[in-house]
């Protein structure tokens, strides 16, 4: 999967070269990278020292005001040609190490879907669905980067008759996200408010959510997911930095009822970023992350509103991002309600849920500044067969 | 909070002192702490550099072969006593860096009473709940060490009115647990079976895994506990070798029933220990891990039987530890069935839940060969009142 990033997006990656030691930093710009750890020297001579460790890992801890000079730097600059090199001369790892990772629930679209789905007698959003951002702790040691090879997972699970069996899952699916980075820390008892989300968040991925719903749907009650979404959680290996974004930030939907005071969004951190989902080559769906009802930044404040501190390197999504509309779903037990009605794919075969050998893209673009786009770098998992059939 | 160890335990922590540099690895011998990082080049020659950064991650990495090497060096040697000092005169650290934390809900006894009490209703148990050992994940970003002072949350609840306010936790509350803490690592795909769990697992420490009740009813539907956990979860500064508790290990309750093949229990791992928590200097509960449902071989062969990889410091706690007595039980919550039948503490006063200013210990021995006590070291924690009243 390769990405043109243009000259404007300039996201940052963590990569290996056969003709390179160890780690570096990398800068994208058009279908090039920046080799940054060697060029820091003479582009960003004050914060060169921040590229030395290869990951984003120390620049992200440096905080806001070294992210802004480093960005303006790499802006105006004459990038110097002899350390860049084409993307497929590199090998793109993970660009920074995951502390937590938190999984929000932030559409109201996908909420409501799963709510008809699962549970069709009751409202499709839970009496709390609106008042906070609803999210859940996930498995930071399983985020893996895009190209990682998903395989299926095992578990157990119950069939509509009651009968419990382990094996591997039958209902694999996506979920599109865009995940939060935090590059500075805040200290414990200290809540980070909505104004503050740019001070601590350092950029935005894309995530992919791997998740087993028959072995989700068997666990998660009554204290939430937990093996159907630990095996794997994929991101891009591009982070896109905040301030790229400036000229996607819109208000995002109305909020009714009005939120409690420490959610009140302040200036508006919605984002008009437009996913799209490919399955197999072909586009299955287009997810429009304008459409969530909670923002980043609410997000942000609500996981600090207990005083739980920030490490640069948490990772928090959004949540499948889905859309009004049929074709602007974010994961394939929507898009398929639940397997009912399945899709066909580019050969012809038909989908309910992921089939081994299945490949998933996840790109993104958002408006930049003078009609330019910002590209977020896509994220793509390929399913392997389930390694114990027990 | 000082322990005596006697000679057999030997747990490990890491300490600091004034006139040391840096953190240093050490072991609990009777009320001393034997500086490993200091007499390691004496006492495991072939192992100092385990515990040269001074915290016990390189050690829990190396695996199983060495952790018995050193092990059977301190219980046989001459440990130098110049090297040897009170535990009053270090400051004990966070042993380790948590990667990831996982909090299991393995007590039937618990489970029952929380159903109970939340779903009058309904069964107490969740259907799944004799299939697999629930569990969820937690933040590991805010485990702290045993007498870091605990803040009380704010956060957003609900009234029995429907009324919904923010601000300081109403119904704060403890949750005496053991953990378990993986020190070698396994690979993303392969599932650790039960019969590796002593490969696996480094040692254990207690834990209090703090719970605001009112934020965590309103917000846990459906994708489980968040913020009303995510404050602070305190360990016990020592980790005791699980080979300390080999006399310890018993079969536990029988399992009906039966588990599916993955969780079925092998060579017994339940273990004898026996707790007790104390509210302002009073034992008012004397909670028997023995009575667990699931073990912590059971819970490790869940946790990963998805595929799900363990890293160096992964943490996983088994749930409040309830037994079938009401004296027997781990959290307040049970203590009082939810505030509506207060205790008397010892300045005379009632409990529904924690208020400002109470501290609560939790103390732990099990038994060790030839009538010695293995004692697992407290874990303490004080309440401070909220930051943030609003």
């Amino acid at each position: 999967v390769s990405d043109d990033f243009g000259t404007f997006t300039l996201p940052y990656c963590s990569f290996t070269a056969a003709d390179a030691d160890g780690a570096r930093v990398g800068v994208g710009v058009g279908t090039s990278v920046l080799d940054l750890t060697a060029a820091a020297a003479t582009v960003v001579p004050a914060h060169a020292h921040l590229f030395a460790a290869g990951t984003l890992d120390v620049f992200m801890a440096a905080g806001a005001d070294a992210w802004h000079k480093v960005r303006e730097a790499l802006l105006v600059g004459d990038l110097p040609a002899e350390h860049l090199r084409g993307q497929d001369e590199v090998r793109l790892v993970m660009p920074f190490a995951v502390a937590d990772y938190v999984d929000f629930y932030a559409s109201e679209h996908h909420a409501s879907n799963l709510g008809r789905i699962f549970r069709p007698d009751s409202e499709p959003l839970t009496p709390n669905w609106k008042h906070l951002p609803i999210g859940y702790h996930g498995r930071s040691g399983t985020v893996v980067v895009s190209g990682t090879t998903v395989v299926r997972p095992c578990g157990q699970r119950r069939a509509a008759g009651g009968d419990i069996t382990v094996g591997p899952s039958a209902r694999l699916d996506i979920e599109a996200e865009l995940g939060f980075v935090v590059g500075a820390a805040s200290d414990l008892g200290t809540p980070v408010g909505v104004e503050d989300f740019a001070r601590h968040v350092f950029g935005v991925c894309l995530v992919n959510d791997w998740s087993a719903r028959d072995i989700q749907a068997w666990e998660y009650v009554p204290l939430g997911p937990f093996l159907g979404k630990s095996f794997a959680t994929s991101i891009s290996p591009w982070i896109v930095p905040l301030a790229a974004l400036d000229t996607a930030r819109i208000a995002g939907p109305t909020q009714d009822p009005t939120p409690v005071d420490y959610l009140v969004p302040g200036e508006p951190w919605g984002l008009d970023i437009a996913l799209e989902v490919e399955l197999n080559g072909e586009v299955i769906s287009r997810p429009p992350f304008a459409e969530m009802y909670w923002t980043g930044a609410q997000m942000l404040a609500h996981m600090t509103a207990n005083g739980a501190s920030l490490r640069t390197g948490d990772l928090f999504a959004s949540g499948t991002i889905s859309g009004p509309g049929v074709d602007q779903r974010g994961a394939l037990i929507e898009i398929t309600w639940n397997g009912t009605e399945p899709i066909t794919v580019a050969d012809g075969s038909q989908r309910g849920y992921l089939e081994d050998g299945d490949s998933v893209v996840i790109r993104a673009t958002a408006p930049g500044p003078g009609g330019q786009r910002v590209v977020l770098g896509a994220v793509e998992g390929t399913i392997a067969p389930a390694r114990d059939a027990s």
